[in-house]
Protein backbone atom coordinates (compact mmCIF):
# COMPACT_ATOMS: atom_id res chain seq x y z
CA UNK A 1 0.00 0.00 0.00
CA UNK A 2 1.13 3.49 -1.05
CA UNK A 3 -0.17 6.87 -0.84
CA UNK A 4 1.33 7.59 -3.97
CA UNK A 5 3.54 10.69 -2.77
CA UNK A 6 6.93 9.89 -0.74
CA UNK A 7 6.84 9.48 2.73
CA UNK A 8 8.40 12.02 4.74
CA UNK A 9 10.44 11.37 7.25
CA UNK A 10 9.34 12.30 10.39
CA UNK A 11 11.70 12.93 13.24
CA UNK A 12 10.22 10.35 15.56
CA UNK A 13 10.17 7.13 13.07
CA UNK A 14 12.77 8.48 11.03
CA UNK A 15 15.86 5.47 11.85
CA UNK A 16 12.76 2.92 12.05
CA UNK A 17 11.35 3.12 8.85
CA UNK A 18 14.32 3.99 6.62
CA UNK A 19 16.01 1.01 4.96
CA UNK A 20 19.30 1.39 2.87
CA UNK A 21 21.74 -1.03 1.07
CA UNK A 22 21.19 -3.04 -1.92
CA UNK A 23 20.51 -6.02 -0.10
CA UNK A 24 18.42 -4.67 2.91
CA UNK A 25 16.45 -2.96 0.09
CA UNK A 26 15.80 -6.25 -1.79
CA UNK A 27 14.92 -8.11 1.03
CA UNK A 28 12.50 -5.51 2.22
CA UNK A 29 10.22 -5.73 -1.07
CA UNK A 30 10.30 -9.43 -1.75
CA UNK A 31 9.41 -9.93 2.47
CA UNK A 32 5.58 -8.92 1.55
CA UNK A 33 6.42 -6.25 5.06
CA UNK A 34 4.82 -2.55 3.36
CA UNK A 35 7.07 -0.44 1.72
CA UNK A 36 6.22 2.96 0.73
CA UNK A 37 8.77 4.68 -1.51
CA UNK A 38 11.82 2.90 -3.24
CA UNK A 39 14.61 6.09 -3.50
CA UNK A 40 17.26 5.26 -6.05
CA UNK A 41 20.33 7.28 -6.61
CA UNK A 42 20.22 9.10 -10.22
CA UNK A 43 23.56 7.81 -10.81
CA UNK A 44 22.26 4.50 -10.25
CA UNK A 45 22.87 2.09 -13.60
CA UNK A 46 20.09 1.43 -16.27
CA UNK A 47 19.62 -2.41 -15.38
CA UNK A 48 20.16 -1.72 -11.58
CA UNK A 49 17.70 0.48 -11.49
CA UNK A 50 15.31 -1.91 -13.60
CA UNK A 51 15.36 -4.29 -11.03
CA UNK A 52 14.32 -2.24 -8.11
CA UNK A 53 11.63 -0.60 -10.13
CA UNK A 54 10.59 -3.91 -10.93
CA UNK A 55 10.68 -4.98 -7.34
CA UNK A 56 8.79 -2.17 -6.25
CA UNK A 57 6.19 -2.57 -8.51
CA UNK A 58 5.64 -5.73 -7.15
CA UNK A 59 5.24 -4.50 -3.41
CA UNK A 60 3.19 -1.79 -4.50
CA UNK A 61 5.51 0.79 -3.55
CA UNK A 62 6.62 4.34 -5.19
CA UNK A 63 9.80 5.15 -7.27
CA UNK A 64 11.65 8.10 -6.97
CA UNK A 65 15.20 8.95 -8.43
CA UNK A 66 16.93 11.34 -6.05
CA UNK A 67 20.96 12.86 -5.89
CA UNK A 68 23.20 10.43 -4.28
CA UNK A 69 24.16 13.31 -1.97
CA UNK A 70 20.45 13.23 -0.64
CA UNK A 71 20.42 9.47 -0.10
CA UNK A 72 23.85 10.05 1.84
CA UNK A 73 22.26 12.35 3.72
CA UNK A 74 19.06 11.17 4.62
CA UNK A 75 21.00 7.60 5.58
CA UNK A 76 23.82 9.66 7.54
CA UNK A 77 26.52 7.17 5.80
CA UNK A 78 27.78 6.13 2.33
CA UNK A 79 26.51 2.66 2.98
CA UNK A 80 23.41 2.96 1.11
CA UNK A 81 25.12 1.50 -2.34
CA UNK A 82 22.39 4.01 -4.21
CA UNK A 83 19.52 2.52 -3.18
CA UNK A 84 17.14 3.29 0.26
CA UNK A 85 13.50 2.43 1.22
CA UNK A 86 10.79 4.25 3.01
CA UNK A 87 9.17 0.92 5.17
CA UNK A 88 6.06 1.01 7.11
CA UNK A 89 7.20 0.79 10.72
CA UNK A 90 8.56 -2.51 12.02
CA UNK A 91 5.39 -4.31 13.89
CA UNK A 92 6.93 -6.60 15.91
CA UNK A 93 5.58 -9.48 17.39
CA UNK A 94 4.29 -11.27 20.20
CA UNK A 95 6.13 -13.69 22.83
CA UNK A 96 3.14 -16.14 21.80
CA UNK A 97 3.64 -15.69 18.05
CA UNK A 98 6.92 -17.02 18.72
CA UNK A 99 6.13 -19.61 19.70
CA UNK A 100 3.33 -19.83 17.62
CA UNK A 101 6.04 -20.45 14.71
CA UNK A 102 7.60 -22.85 15.84
CA UNK A 103 4.73 -24.87 16.44
CA UNK A 104 3.41 -24.43 12.71
CA UNK A 105 7.00 -25.78 12.00
CA UNK A 106 6.41 -28.53 13.66
CA UNK A 107 9.71 -27.79 15.84
CA UNK A 108 10.88 -27.26 19.30
CA UNK A 109 11.27 -23.76 19.77
CA UNK A 110 14.73 -22.24 19.42
CA UNK A 111 14.12 -18.26 20.90
CA UNK A 112 17.27 -15.62 20.87
CA UNK A 113 16.84 -13.43 23.93
CA UNK A 114 18.97 -10.24 23.29
CA UNK A 115 19.72 -8.80 26.90
CA UNK A 116 20.44 -5.03 26.49
CA UNK A 117 22.82 -5.29 23.01
CA UNK A 118 23.39 -1.92 22.05
CA UNK A 119 25.32 -2.08 19.07
CA UNK A 120 22.97 -1.98 15.92
CA UNK A 121 25.61 -4.38 13.93
CA UNK A 122 25.50 -7.17 16.53
CA UNK A 123 21.33 -7.03 16.83
CA UNK A 124 21.20 -7.61 13.00
CA UNK A 125 24.29 -10.08 12.47
CA UNK A 126 22.34 -11.96 15.47
CA UNK A 127 18.72 -11.33 13.74
CA UNK A 128 20.75 -12.43 10.35
CA UNK A 129 22.39 -15.48 11.96
CA UNK A 130 18.72 -16.90 14.06
CA UNK A 131 17.14 -16.36 10.46
CA UNK A 132 19.50 -18.80 8.62
CA UNK A 133 19.47 -21.12 11.47
CA UNK A 134 16.31 -21.59 11.67
CA UNK A 135 15.62 -20.04 14.61
CA UNK A 136 11.61 -19.11 15.19
CA UNK A 137 12.00 -15.79 16.65
CA UNK A 138 14.16 -13.23 18.62
CA UNK A 139 13.24 -11.13 21.73
CA UNK A 140 14.52 -7.53 22.68
CA UNK A 141 13.60 -5.43 25.83
CA UNK A 142 11.98 -2.67 24.88
CA UNK A 143 14.24 -0.40 27.15
CA UNK A 144 18.25 -1.21 27.90
CA UNK A 145 18.95 -1.95 24.12
CA UNK A 146 18.58 -1.07 20.23
CA UNK A 147 15.04 -2.11 18.66
CA UNK A 148 14.88 -2.46 14.99
CA UNK A 149 16.25 0.43 13.15
CA UNK A 150 17.47 0.61 9.94
CA UNK A 151 20.56 -0.37 10.48
CA UNK A 152 20.07 -3.08 12.05
CA UNK A 153 17.97 -4.34 8.99
CA UNK A 154 20.76 -3.95 6.87
CA UNK A 155 23.02 -5.25 8.87
CA UNK A 156 21.05 -8.27 9.17
CA UNK A 157 20.81 -8.80 5.44
CA UNK A 158 16.74 -8.32 5.55
CA UNK A 159 16.66 -11.38 7.89
CA UNK A 160 14.90 -8.61 10.46
CA UNK A 161 11.81 -8.40 8.23
CA UNK A 162 11.59 -11.92 8.02
CA UNK A 163 12.27 -13.33 11.66
CA UNK A 164 9.62 -12.25 13.82
CA UNK A 165 10.84 -10.18 16.68
CA UNK A 166 9.36 -9.75 20.15
CA UNK A 167 9.75 -6.23 21.83
CA UNK A 168 9.49 -6.90 25.57
CA UNK A 169 8.98 -4.21 28.52
CA UNK A 170 10.77 -6.76 30.59
CA UNK A 171 12.66 -9.43 29.63
CA UNK A 172 12.80 -11.03 33.02
CA UNK A 173 9.07 -11.70 33.12
CA UNK A 174 9.37 -13.09 29.58
CA UNK A 175 11.95 -15.58 30.83
CA UNK A 176 9.71 -16.86 33.65
CA UNK A 177 6.76 -17.00 30.87
CA UNK A 178 8.54 -19.09 28.79
CA UNK A 179 9.71 -21.35 31.87
CA UNK A 180 6.35 -22.19 32.07
CA UNK A 181 5.75 -22.90 28.72
CA UNK A 182 8.88 -25.67 29.18
CA UNK A 183 11.45 -23.55 27.17
CA UNK A 184 14.87 -24.56 28.62
CA UNK A 185 16.42 -21.03 29.02
CA UNK A 186 20.28 -21.39 28.93
CA UNK A 187 22.27 -17.80 28.41
CA UNK A 188 25.96 -17.56 27.28
CA UNK A 189 28.40 -16.66 29.87
CA UNK A 190 31.74 -17.24 31.21
CA UNK A 191 31.78 -20.39 34.21
CA UNK A 192 28.70 -22.15 32.55
CA UNK A 193 28.98 -25.75 30.90
CA UNK A 194 30.81 -26.18 27.52
CA UNK A 195 28.74 -25.76 24.48
CA UNK A 196 29.71 -29.31 23.01
CA UNK A 197 27.72 -30.80 26.61
CA UNK A 198 24.56 -28.73 26.51
CA UNK A 199 21.66 -30.35 25.31
CA UNK A 200 19.79 -28.01 23.33
CA UNK A 201 18.18 -30.41 21.57
CA UNK A 202 14.66 -29.48 22.78
CA UNK A 203 12.64 -26.46 23.40
CA UNK A 204 15.50 -23.73 24.22
CA UNK A 205 15.79 -20.25 24.52
CA UNK A 206 19.37 -18.96 24.02
CA UNK A 207 20.18 -15.70 25.99
CA UNK A 208 23.35 -13.37 24.61
CA UNK A 209 23.90 -10.47 26.83
CA UNK A 210 25.18 -6.57 26.03
CA UNK A 211 28.47 -6.06 24.90
CA UNK A 212 30.08 -5.05 27.61
CA UNK A 213 28.90 -6.44 30.64
CA UNK A 214 27.18 -10.06 29.66
CA UNK A 215 23.28 -10.95 30.62
CA UNK A 216 21.95 -9.23 33.51
CA UNK A 217 22.71 -10.33 37.25
CA UNK A 218 17.97 -11.30 37.35
CA UNK A 219 18.16 -13.12 33.82
CA UNK A 220 21.20 -14.70 34.73
CA UNK A 221 19.91 -16.36 37.77
CA UNK A 222 16.14 -17.27 36.02
CA UNK A 223 18.00 -19.03 33.39
CA UNK A 224 18.44 -22.94 33.84
CA UNK A 225 21.41 -22.80 32.88
CA UNK A 226 24.99 -21.26 31.06
CA UNK A 227 26.54 -22.50 27.99
CA UNK A 228 30.24 -21.17 27.53
CA UNK A 229 32.35 -21.25 24.75
CA UNK A 230 35.42 -23.22 25.48
CA UNK A 231 38.48 -21.61 23.06
CA UNK A 232 42.11 -23.23 21.95
CA UNK A 233 44.88 -23.05 25.03
CA UNK A 234 47.26 -20.81 23.25
CA UNK A 235 43.94 -17.92 22.90
CA UNK A 236 42.85 -19.20 26.77
CA UNK A 237 46.17 -17.87 27.63
CA UNK A 238 45.81 -14.62 26.07
CA UNK A 239 43.62 -12.57 28.53
CA UNK A 240 41.52 -11.96 26.01
CA UNK A 241 38.33 -14.15 27.74
CA UNK A 242 35.44 -13.56 25.01
CA UNK A 243 33.79 -13.87 21.68
CA UNK A 244 32.37 -10.81 20.44
CA UNK A 245 28.58 -11.03 21.11
CA UNK A 246 27.40 -11.77 18.04
CA UNK A 247 30.20 -14.19 16.86
CA UNK A 248 29.31 -15.94 20.21
CA UNK A 249 25.78 -16.16 19.25
CA UNK A 250 26.59 -17.75 15.49
CA UNK A 251 28.83 -20.16 17.33
CA UNK A 252 25.90 -21.30 19.42
CA UNK A 253 23.13 -21.04 16.91
CA UNK A 254 24.86 -22.75 14.33
CA UNK A 255 25.59 -25.82 16.68
CA UNK A 256 21.95 -26.02 17.28
CA UNK A 257 21.28 -26.22 13.80
CA UNK A 258 24.10 -28.28 13.09
CA UNK A 259 22.44 -31.25 15.61
CA UNK A 260 18.81 -30.45 14.80
CA UNK A 261 19.57 -30.31 10.94
CA UNK A 262 21.99 -32.85 10.34
CA UNK A 263 23.86 -30.87 8.36
CA UNK B 1 59.55 3.12 26.28
CA UNK B 2 58.60 6.57 26.37
CA UNK B 3 59.36 10.06 25.71
CA UNK B 4 57.80 11.69 28.98
CA UNK B 5 55.87 13.76 26.83
CA UNK B 6 52.23 12.80 25.38
CA UNK B 7 52.69 11.80 22.18
CA UNK B 8 50.85 14.40 19.45
CA UNK B 9 48.22 13.03 17.14
CA UNK B 10 49.75 13.52 13.78
CA UNK B 11 47.31 13.49 11.03
CA UNK B 12 49.06 10.55 9.32
CA UNK B 13 49.19 8.23 11.91
CA UNK B 14 46.53 9.08 13.80
CA UNK B 15 44.24 6.47 13.71
CA UNK B 16 46.53 3.66 13.93
CA UNK B 17 48.34 4.96 17.35
CA UNK B 18 45.50 5.80 19.40
CA UNK B 19 43.97 2.54 21.44
CA UNK B 20 40.45 3.43 23.07
CA UNK B 21 37.84 1.62 25.43
CA UNK B 22 39.04 -0.39 29.08
CA UNK B 23 39.66 -3.81 27.72
CA UNK B 24 41.42 -2.82 24.89
CA UNK B 25 43.42 -0.57 26.48
CA UNK B 26 44.13 -2.76 29.87
CA UNK B 27 45.08 -5.77 26.64
CA UNK B 28 47.68 -2.94 25.40
CA UNK B 29 49.38 -2.17 28.37
CA UNK B 30 49.51 -6.06 29.49
CA UNK B 31 50.57 -6.88 26.05
CA UNK B 32 54.10 -5.53 25.78
CA UNK B 33 53.31 -3.65 22.86
CA UNK B 34 54.99 -0.10 23.43
CA UNK B 35 52.86 2.60 24.53
CA UNK B 36 53.71 6.20 24.88
CA UNK B 37 50.80 7.61 26.79
CA UNK B 38 47.54 6.89 28.73
CA UNK B 39 44.81 9.44 28.91
CA UNK B 40 42.22 9.18 31.33
CA UNK B 41 38.89 10.90 31.56
CA UNK B 42 39.02 13.25 35.00
CA UNK B 43 35.46 12.07 35.46
CA UNK B 44 36.96 8.11 36.32
CA UNK B 45 36.46 6.88 39.76
CA UNK B 46 39.64 6.68 41.44
CA UNK B 47 40.30 2.91 41.99
CA UNK B 48 39.75 2.59 38.29
CA UNK B 49 42.07 5.16 37.46
CA UNK B 50 44.60 3.98 40.14
CA UNK B 51 44.23 0.16 38.22
CA UNK B 52 44.92 2.09 34.79
CA UNK B 53 47.53 4.10 36.26
CA UNK B 54 49.44 0.69 37.59
CA UNK B 55 49.57 -1.02 34.47
CA UNK B 56 50.59 1.98 32.72
CA UNK B 57 53.53 2.14 35.13
CA UNK B 58 54.41 -1.10 34.56
CA UNK B 59 54.51 -0.58 30.66
CA UNK B 60 56.32 1.93 31.01
CA UNK B 61 53.53 4.93 29.67
CA UNK B 62 53.02 8.07 30.79
CA UNK B 63 49.29 8.63 32.57
CA UNK B 64 47.42 12.00 31.99
CA UNK B 65 44.06 12.81 33.23
CA UNK B 66 42.03 14.67 30.25
CA UNK B 67 38.18 15.90 29.98
CA UNK B 68 35.98 13.72 29.04
CA UNK B 69 35.15 15.81 26.01
CA UNK B 70 38.92 15.84 24.78
CA UNK B 71 38.59 11.96 24.43
CA UNK B 72 35.86 11.62 22.89
CA UNK B 73 37.01 14.35 20.54
CA UNK B 74 40.27 12.26 20.24
CA UNK B 75 38.37 9.05 19.42
CA UNK B 76 35.46 10.31 17.59
CA UNK B 77 32.90 8.38 19.13
CA UNK B 78 31.84 7.66 22.81
CA UNK B 79 33.07 4.28 23.15
CA UNK B 80 36.11 5.47 24.79
CA UNK B 81 35.08 3.83 28.44
CA UNK B 82 36.95 7.07 30.00
CA UNK B 83 40.44 5.76 28.75
CA UNK B 84 42.63 5.58 25.55
CA UNK B 85 46.50 5.11 25.15
CA UNK B 86 48.82 6.46 22.29
CA UNK B 87 50.40 3.04 21.77
CA UNK B 88 53.46 2.78 19.15
CA UNK B 89 52.87 2.40 15.89
CA UNK B 90 51.30 -1.10 14.99
CA UNK B 91 54.52 -3.90 14.14
CA UNK B 92 53.09 -6.15 11.53
CA UNK B 93 54.12 -9.33 11.13
CA UNK B 94 56.00 -11.28 8.09
CA UNK B 95 54.42 -14.31 6.44
CA UNK B 96 57.66 -16.19 8.07
CA UNK B 97 56.59 -14.95 10.76
CA UNK B 98 53.09 -16.60 11.26
CA UNK B 99 54.40 -20.03 9.61
CA UNK B 100 57.37 -20.06 12.69
CA UNK B 101 54.41 -18.80 15.37
CA UNK B 102 52.90 -22.19 14.69
CA UNK B 103 56.06 -24.43 14.61
CA UNK B 104 57.19 -23.44 17.99
CA UNK B 105 53.51 -24.26 19.10
CA UNK B 106 54.16 -27.54 17.39
CA UNK B 107 51.21 -27.65 15.56
CA UNK B 108 50.04 -27.53 11.91
CA UNK B 109 49.77 -23.57 10.77
CA UNK B 110 45.89 -22.34 11.27
CA UNK B 111 45.98 -19.03 9.49
CA UNK B 112 43.42 -16.03 8.56
CA UNK B 113 43.37 -14.70 5.50
CA UNK B 114 41.18 -11.55 4.85
CA UNK B 115 40.60 -10.64 1.38
CA UNK B 116 39.39 -7.20 1.78
CA UNK B 117 37.45 -6.62 4.84
CA UNK B 118 36.36 -2.76 5.11
CA UNK B 119 34.66 -2.68 8.33
CA UNK B 120 36.71 -2.27 11.20
CA UNK B 121 34.47 -3.59 13.26
CA UNK B 122 34.63 -7.13 11.34
CA UNK B 123 38.09 -7.17 11.23
CA UNK B 124 38.66 -6.72 14.95
CA UNK B 125 36.21 -9.64 15.65
CA UNK B 126 37.52 -12.18 13.49
CA UNK B 127 41.12 -11.42 14.42
CA UNK B 128 39.39 -11.82 18.02
CA UNK B 129 38.01 -15.39 17.45
CA UNK B 130 41.47 -16.44 15.36
CA UNK B 131 42.70 -15.50 18.35
CA UNK B 132 40.43 -17.12 20.74
CA UNK B 133 40.14 -20.56 18.45
CA UNK B 134 44.11 -21.01 18.18
CA UNK B 135 45.20 -19.37 15.13
CA UNK B 136 48.90 -18.48 14.50
CA UNK B 137 47.74 -15.31 12.48
CA UNK B 138 46.03 -13.41 10.31
CA UNK B 139 47.20 -11.59 6.54
CA UNK B 140 45.98 -8.66 5.67
CA UNK B 141 46.05 -6.57 1.94
CA UNK B 142 48.24 -3.34 2.05
CA UNK B 143 45.43 -2.28 -0.32
CA UNK B 144 41.77 -2.69 0.05
CA UNK B 145 40.98 -3.17 3.12
CA UNK B 146 41.09 -1.67 6.63
CA UNK B 147 44.58 -2.20 8.60
CA UNK B 148 44.99 -2.56 12.32
CA UNK B 149 43.27 0.36 13.06
CA UNK B 150 42.33 1.44 16.78
CA UNK B 151 38.90 0.93 15.79
CA UNK B 152 40.19 -2.44 14.83
CA UNK B 153 42.12 -2.94 18.07
CA UNK B 154 39.15 -1.60 20.30
CA UNK B 155 36.68 -4.09 18.20
CA UNK B 156 39.49 -7.38 18.83
CA UNK B 157 38.89 -6.69 22.62
CA UNK B 158 42.93 -6.28 22.56
CA UNK B 159 43.58 -9.76 20.58
CA UNK B 160 45.13 -7.59 17.75
CA UNK B 161 48.17 -6.81 19.94
CA UNK B 162 48.65 -10.41 20.02
CA UNK B 163 47.69 -12.37 17.43
CA UNK B 164 50.77 -11.53 14.47
CA UNK B 165 49.22 -10.16 11.37
CA UNK B 166 51.15 -9.80 8.28
CA UNK B 167 50.30 -6.91 5.71
CA UNK B 168 50.51 -8.23 2.08
CA UNK B 169 51.28 -6.22 -0.98
CA UNK B 170 49.28 -9.26 -2.64
CA UNK B 171 47.09 -11.85 -1.35
CA UNK B 172 47.61 -14.27 -4.64
CA UNK B 173 51.15 -13.94 -3.68
CA UNK B 174 50.73 -14.67 -0.23
CA UNK B 175 48.45 -17.63 -0.99
CA UNK B 176 50.72 -19.08 -3.89
CA UNK B 177 53.52 -18.94 -1.06
CA UNK B 178 51.83 -20.76 1.24
CA UNK B 179 50.49 -23.18 -0.94
CA UNK B 180 54.18 -24.10 -1.43
CA UNK B 181 54.71 -24.67 1.99
CA UNK B 182 51.72 -27.47 2.11
CA UNK B 183 49.34 -24.93 3.59
CA UNK B 184 45.85 -26.18 2.47
CA UNK B 185 44.09 -23.06 1.41
CA UNK B 186 39.90 -22.87 1.60
CA UNK B 187 37.82 -19.93 0.60
CA UNK B 188 34.46 -19.32 2.41
CA UNK B 189 31.79 -19.02 -0.08
CA UNK B 190 28.66 -20.31 -1.91
CA UNK B 191 28.73 -23.50 -3.28
CA UNK B 192 31.58 -24.79 -1.60
CA UNK B 193 31.81 -28.03 0.63
CA UNK B 194 29.62 -28.13 3.73
CA UNK B 195 32.11 -27.26 6.66
CA UNK B 196 30.97 -30.57 8.16
CA UNK B 197 32.89 -32.20 5.36
CA UNK B 198 35.60 -30.52 5.09
CA UNK B 199 39.02 -31.41 6.46
CA UNK B 200 40.69 -28.85 7.78
CA UNK B 201 42.98 -30.61 10.41
CA UNK B 202 45.80 -30.13 8.75
CA UNK B 203 48.26 -27.06 7.71
CA UNK B 204 45.70 -24.85 6.89
CA UNK B 205 44.58 -21.23 5.76
CA UNK B 206 40.97 -19.95 5.43
CA UNK B 207 40.29 -17.11 3.30
CA UNK B 208 37.78 -14.67 4.11
CA UNK B 209 36.14 -12.29 1.20
CA UNK B 210 35.14 -8.59 1.66
CA UNK B 211 31.09 -7.70 3.58
CA UNK B 212 29.34 -7.23 -0.07
CA UNK B 213 31.60 -9.72 -2.60
CA UNK B 214 32.61 -12.30 -0.96
CA UNK B 215 36.58 -13.35 -2.19
CA UNK B 216 38.12 -12.03 -5.39
CA UNK B 217 37.92 -14.07 -8.73
CA UNK B 218 41.73 -14.57 -8.66
CA UNK B 219 42.02 -15.30 -4.74
CA UNK B 220 39.19 -17.87 -5.46
CA UNK B 221 41.03 -19.36 -8.42
CA UNK B 222 44.03 -19.74 -6.47
CA UNK B 223 42.09 -21.31 -3.15
CA UNK B 224 42.49 -25.69 -3.21
CA UNK B 225 38.95 -25.75 -1.92
CA UNK B 226 35.70 -23.77 -0.87
CA UNK B 227 34.04 -24.37 2.65
CA UNK B 228 30.16 -23.44 2.81
CA UNK B 229 28.20 -22.98 5.89
CA UNK B 230 25.07 -24.61 5.19
CA UNK B 231 21.82 -23.14 6.84
CA UNK B 232 18.44 -24.16 8.16
CA UNK B 233 15.89 -25.41 5.71
CA UNK B 234 13.62 -22.27 6.93
CA UNK B 235 16.75 -20.46 6.63
CA UNK B 236 17.72 -21.28 3.51
CA UNK B 237 13.86 -20.75 2.11
CA UNK B 238 14.07 -17.30 2.89
CA UNK B 239 16.66 -15.35 0.52
CA UNK B 240 19.07 -14.49 3.02
CA UNK B 241 22.02 -16.59 1.63
CA UNK B 242 25.46 -15.69 4.02
CA UNK B 243 26.07 -15.13 7.16
CA UNK B 244 28.34 -12.06 8.57
CA UNK B 245 31.38 -12.23 7.58
CA UNK B 246 32.78 -12.17 10.99
CA UNK B 247 30.10 -14.44 12.32
CA UNK B 248 31.02 -17.07 9.05
CA UNK B 249 34.83 -16.31 10.63
CA UNK B 250 34.00 -17.06 14.13
CA UNK B 251 31.87 -20.58 12.99
CA UNK B 252 34.53 -21.76 10.92
CA UNK B 253 37.61 -21.18 13.25
CA UNK B 254 35.44 -21.88 16.30
CA UNK B 255 34.94 -26.01 14.60
CA UNK B 256 38.46 -26.14 13.64
CA UNK B 257 39.45 -25.50 17.13
CA UNK B 258 36.88 -28.00 18.43
CA UNK B 259 38.33 -30.38 16.10
CA UNK B 260 41.76 -29.70 17.20
CA UNK B 261 41.75 -29.75 20.86
CA UNK B 262 38.64 -31.99 21.71
CA UNK B 263 36.49 -28.74 23.27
Amino acid sequence: MHTGKPAPPDAAGAENRLVFGKNAVAELLQSGAAADTVLLSESMAAPQAGYYTALAKQAGAVVKRVPAARLQRLCGSEAHQGVAAWAAPVRYAGLEDLLAAAETRGEPPLLVLCDGITDPHNLGAILRSAFLCGAHGAVIPARGGVGVTGTVMKASAGAAARLPVARVGNLAEAIRALKKRNVFVYCADLGGESLERCDLSGPVALVFGSEGRGPGALVRKLCDGAVTLPMAPAGDAGGVDSYNVSVAAGIVLYDVMRRRHGK
